[in-house]
């Protein structure tokens, strides 16, 4: 029975020679560097990771993450030149035919470079499955961090009332979000804070600007807090005064699509029926059409990690997932609500990480 | 005479029948996504700008990512499939024999898979360097966020000593940091920050951690504020009461190397002019050996970008590039001591953006 990450990542890629996980430098950092390695600390620009079949690790890192390198796992190789990293390369991937790499996470040019480094004309494969399917399930660790990330966000979405007045602009009170959320002990930003006030709320990808909060606007958040490295994701929208009837209904539609996707989250269940029951709602609403992303996605060391749960989706959850909830409705020119919690997977349904008031709230 | 930027990438590019730039997702972003459509807004997952020869730009972008793309440059074109991105890189990219890609900011799957939709075995080339020296000469928008950017992070630099007690952790110190930024107007982290407390101030690239300040500890600060997508980067180093002979004597001789090395900056200089003459001071100094990464980079969108100052660098610097300037000496099990400023190169020489005491601080 495979014990390590690292073994239980090759028993994920067995037709694999080695994966090589190549951390290239900020803002192109690979979270997998660190979940292989078993450690948060340090920055690791051109820093790798070489894990063979039988699990164990080359850590192929430069002079200056030396120290913070030998407090993880594997076999700390230091390189000061190009002669040392094409050798310690060399060593590591001889013999090897098929090599995988994050093909999702590694530049064109690391990739490239790490194959004339070697000098054989290795297969590159993609490895990013087996590194996805093994960092899906989340062992307690992961779990007790994350957790921690979600109680922190939680916190500031009770507080947002409290943050909201005619006037106050999107970037104030995405500013104020982010403070608090670093004073509760959260170690950064998940993502950069989303604050969209009135129409702009219709825009899902929205980031703040200067528009100041009006009676009758909806206001959308959508945040995380960091927490060693592992991320929350939720999303509150709430109103000024009075909404219009039309965000009204769909805040209740929303409201309700969320709560129908959540009841189909459990260990064995296609990923799909979440979307479905969510989608089945808003589209059999007066908001057809309007829901236009997908349920959810994993969430980890990255805020997008991929389980996919949206309406074509074939994977099929675990105990130890943890995915968003987040339908919506957005109507251009006019607002947008969305409604977001972190979920964890359990065997016999799932449990809401995150916390917040989900009934519609006017301030 | 070139006046856009997309205009001045491919005078840059002239051997180049297009260059795309393809953004994929968090936290995999291309800043140069964001350069040449010359906004500030939007998250972009998996949109590609892509620019021909003339300079014309189409903007290929998922429906989420419409309402904002229409606020930037560029003729947007909006794919809700994937025969719609067939068409947009067919149309785009037709009769191209030499596509560059930003390789070292693009994904070795985005950029293969592009190949694959355009079904042309068109060459894949580099055209990071191209890009590199369009977006290193900042226009007046550009240096001017990072001036404010500076500003924020200076404020909370001069504010540092009030931070610090005995027993204070490095992860709250880092939280209050990063809480002040936000509450001045920065719009984020240029990067996480790094507060090193005593033996872990030798870490270059350390992470805040649960080590509590002691008496006659240094206590080394690096980091920095984005405004409107543009970054800071600067490092205090402090002391909690009198520090050793031996840090005492760093300090001097890092402001020493730092105050020679700012001197080498002006336009027409070679970048590793600065680099040499701060490590000659270093090298000189019973610290030989101990200054163990290069004197500055660019700084930007990215707070890494490549320009490099560094003893090899044969790179020439010119008015409008934003630069570091960051010597530091290392002493693992005992400390380290760096001293760093954003510097903005002008005609004469430069300019330094970041501000705070230079002198030695004892708290």
């Amino acid at each position: 029975m495979a014990s390590t990450r690292t073994e239980r990542l090759m028993e994920n890629a067995v037709d694999f020679d080695a994966i090589v996980i190549a951390n290239d430098g900020e803002p192109f950092l690979d979270s997998s560097f660190w979940y292989v390695t078993e450690q948060n600390s340090g920055c690791f620009e051109s820093s790798y990771a070489v894990v063979r079949k039988d699990g164990s690790m080359d850590v192929i890192v430069n002079v200056l993450e030396e120290e913070t390198a030998r407090n993880g796992k594997g076999d700390v190789k230091v390189y000061h030149s190009r002669a040392d990293l094409e050798k310690y390369f060399q060593e590591a991937l001889k013999g090897c035919n098929k090599v995988g790499f994050n093909v999702h996470s590694a530049s064109y040019a690391s990739v490239m470079g790490i194959r004339k480094l070697v000098g054989t004309e290795f297969e590159i494969a993609d490895a990013s499955d087996a590194l996805a399917k093994t960092y899906a399930i989340k062992d307690a660790k992961e779990i007790e961090a994350t957790r921690k990330a979600c109680r922190i966000s939680s916190q500031v979405a009770a507080e947002i009332p409290d943050y909201l007045s005619e006037g106050v602009s999107e970037k104030e009170v995405a500013a104020r979000m982010d403070a608090r959320m670093r004073q509760l002990g959260g170690t950064g930003n998940a993502f950069d804070t989303i604050a969209a006030f009135g129409p702009n709320s219709s825009q899902p990808h929205y980031m703040p600007g200067d528009y100041r909060l009006k009676v009758h606007d909806a206001a959308l958040f959508d945040f995380g807090s960091k927490y060693d490295r592992y991320c929350s994701d939720m999303t509150r929208t709430v109103f000024l005064g009075e909404p219009s009837d039309i965000m009204r209904r769909a805040y209740e539609v929303v409201l309700e699509a969320q709560t129908a996707g959540i009841e189909e989250y459990r260990a064995g269940a296609n990923a799909n029926a979440a979307d479905l029951a969510a989608r089945k709602i808003i589209d059999e609403s007066e908001f057809k059409g309007k829901f236009i992303h997908s349920f959810g996605h994993g969430i980890g060391m990255d805020v997008h990690q991929p389980i996919h749960v949206s309406p074509r989706s074939e994977q099929i959850l675990s105990a130890g997932n943890i995915v968003s909830a987040e339908p919506g409705i957005y109507i251009p020119g006019v607002g947008g609500i969305r409604i977001e919690d972190t979920i964890l997977i359990t065997e016999n349904g799932c449990e809401r990480l995150t916390s917040f008031p989900h009934e519609l709230t006017i301030v």
